[in-house]
């Protein structure tokens, strides 16, 4: 009885994905919307993301599991399970890319669910609890506003009626696109249990690459707070203007983009990526538009942005106090106005401590190295987290390059990736005795 | 006879312009191309410059004057003297403007000079040398490439035949468009003696305003050196990528942004506007380009302007081995490419210390506040001082403005300047005995 009972654990534990079989699936989805570059464009609800919905749910369809679509588009793919009533264990992400996006993003978590599913078929093992494979409509947002829209709306954060409205550049709106597609499904979103959530994804930063590491345990996602800063001074020509009787606003505004990077190190920016308890704190200056812009002119207002992220709300809260107080010292020392415009606040998601461990279990078991690490980017596993216990898996990409079409990643990172969710998607299921 | 040596001295000295007329005239001339907020848009060559010179001319020639234009259009308008073989003593500037220029910017000068000619008419006196009014063509360069090229032609500074092939953004080149005017003369540019040259000029800065002067006697013309600089970093994501792992070309650039004010305190900027020995230092980033300049992205390059300006020679090449320095620094600190792309020269140009010293006693005598001041910016009369002993007469404008069509000045302090432009030019010229 004994042997018996540990029988299941051995076998799953000895279980591999098909590393080929997942990339070769990548590879033909990255067939539609293929870029001359090797990347892919493939916007939400374009007749490319219907390509690629009817290639991946045909997939499913001939691995014999139940296709539901709900009323935004998101499509499950269920493998059942001994026990039909328990909460379906979902693993998923997004299929839509950015204009000039890779292969990779999204495209993975998608593909490496299906993978587990295919291998767990392979091997004819039943799971207590069913298990779903799940793409989300408009993860990226780059045709419609807001981004995690499929996601946004099954978690309640995104009214239904405001993402059916949202329109592409055309004016062609969310709800007609669905049904136009043929993805307007009848479920009502959010009318799905979910028993826990696994997201696999290409890092899309540098930190993994950089340590060496195949393996990253996700502990949460970063709170943001978006800012537009404008400093007015008087433009003045930059000869017959002396130094002491300038109100350069350029000067008064790089002293504050410079605060900007000092205030991320304040807030712990010092255990970067290592997603433990301290500080993760980012400051970022993207973007930066001078006024007149003349190479002889003594700027007289400078608009800039800021992008402060954090692990926790708390810390993102003493960010933002920092970047007041620092706003108010200069405009006070200079005398010239310093403006602080808030835009959007994201706040910060932990994923759960029992999902983080058990990526880390199965990473220790499979010898693959593994360390934890935030997403300093948003991904539908933010909304998951709010309905069930949920984790991400990341692995490297080159260079930490993404939205981009020379996004790349390497064949057993992936499979490597796909095997840590086959583990946590089991050990979450339960093995049927 | 000790009292007939010193009768026109005494007669000299008490003489005064006519303000009221000076005032209509400029008002007569900025009907030419007035623009609805009060400005002027007379751009060099046009059908409004033509209008221009010929209201100008056609004073001239109701006055009697000899009027003289040359091959690069820049009109003379000759009172003749006691002595004709004297080199003539020349004032002007010029009657183009910015597309959005003012009022007095140029055309006062022109105007000063045209009205102490008519102001020795009313009184009927006699020069020994003889007098002329002046303006060159294409000062401003807003249409035409090189700026002060009519003055640059004449100095001998600029090739004739690359200012007649310069052209317009339609294709337009300047000698057509002489010609199409009327305005392409027969003298040999610079085949023209010149005994002394004054030019009057509102500041264009705030110096005299802020130090409440009237006159201000200009000791010389900033050096003026312009770079572009470019910071080259690795453009990544500001969500996934660690501050530890950033290549942020932006903060590096703000480092050496700030640097090229310093460089300015460094160089004099204490002693700024007094036009004395020490330096005049002034450093300006008038144009910042990011890219890729996107509110969630690490700049990966920077690019922008940098200009420098002192009062010598020497001093411009210590703040460009400064300037040098400092990138250099920033470029080992950071491990960021920083390229500094030197983009014009312009050397300093001292005025002649007998006519500093006469604008100063003239100023005296006439009772008018008067402080020594540089010139920031560039002005015919920096080409000049290469012919013939120069010297500038600046009078306020308000807030310093100039190149805006909110230009503006106060009648007083015009007819000061021409006051103090009559009795130095009368002063070299000599009064027939």
């Amino acid at each position: 009885m004994v042997e018996t009972l540990h029988e299941p654990a051995r076998r799953a534990h000895g279980l591999r994905i098909d590393g080929a079989r997942l990339w070769a699936s990548l590879m033909a989805l990255a067939c539609i919307g293929a870029t001359p570059k090797g990347g892919v464009c493939r916007l939400a609800l374009t007749d490319a993301d219907r390509a690629g919905r009817d290639l991946v749910t045909g997939w499913a369809r001939e691995m014999g599991l139940a296709v539901t679509v709900d009323a935004i588009g998101n499509v499950f793919m269920r493998r059942t399970g001994r026990n039909p009533a328990l909460p379906p264990v979902m693993a998923g992400s997004h299929i839509d890319t950015q204009p000039t996006g890779g292969k990779f993003d999204g495209n993975y978590g998608v593909l490496a669910a299906l993978e587990v599913l295919r291998t767990l078929d392979d091997h004819r093992i039943e799971t207590e609890a069913p298990l779903e494979a799940v793409f989300w409509t408009n993860e990226e947002g780059s045709r419609f506003v807001p981004v995690m829209m499929g996601s946004g709306v099954f978690a309640g954060a995104v009214p239904l009626a405001h993402a059916y409205a949202a329109a592409d550049l055309e004016g062609r709106a969310v709800r007609a696109e669905l049904e136009r597609i043929g993805y307007l499904g009848a479920e009502v979103p959010g009318h799905h249990p979910v028993g826990a959530y696994f997201e696999a994804h290409i890092e899309q930063g540098p930190v993994l690459e950089d340590a060496g590491v195949t393996i990253g345990a996700v502990t949460g996602v970063l709170g943001i707070r978006w800012y537009d800063c404008t400093v007015t001074g008087m433009e003045a020509h930059a000869g017959p203007t002396p130094m002491a009787l300038r109100r350069d606003a350029l000067q008064v505004a790089t002293r504050l983009m410079q605060e900007v990077v000092a205030i991320a190190h304040r807030h712990g920016a010092d255990r970067d990526g290592q997603g433990g308890q301290g500080g993760q704190g980012r400051g970022t200056v993207g973007q930066v538009l001078v006024h007149p812009n003349s190479r002889n002119v003594i700027p007289g207002r400078v608009r800039f942005s800021i992008d402060l992220r954090n692990a926790s709300d708390t810390l993102c809260e003493a960010m933002d106090a920092d970047l007041r107080a620092q706003a108010a010292r200069l405009a006070g020392d200079s005398g010239l106005a310093v403006e602080l415009q808030p835009v959007s606040t994201y706040p910060a998601q932990p994923f759960d401590s029992d999902c983080i461990a058990a990526v880390e279990r199965a990473a220790a078991r499979l010898s693959h190295s593994c360390r934890r690490i935030v997403s300093g980017a948003g991904h539908d596993a933010v909304y998951l987290a709010r309905l069930a216990p949920t984790g991400m898996i990341f692995v490297p990409c080159k260079d930490g390059i993404s939205h981009n079409e020379i996004e790349d990643a390497r064949p057993e990172h992936l499979a490597a990736g796909c095997d840590v969710l086959l583990q946590v998607m089991l050990e979450r299921a339960g093995l049927a005795s």
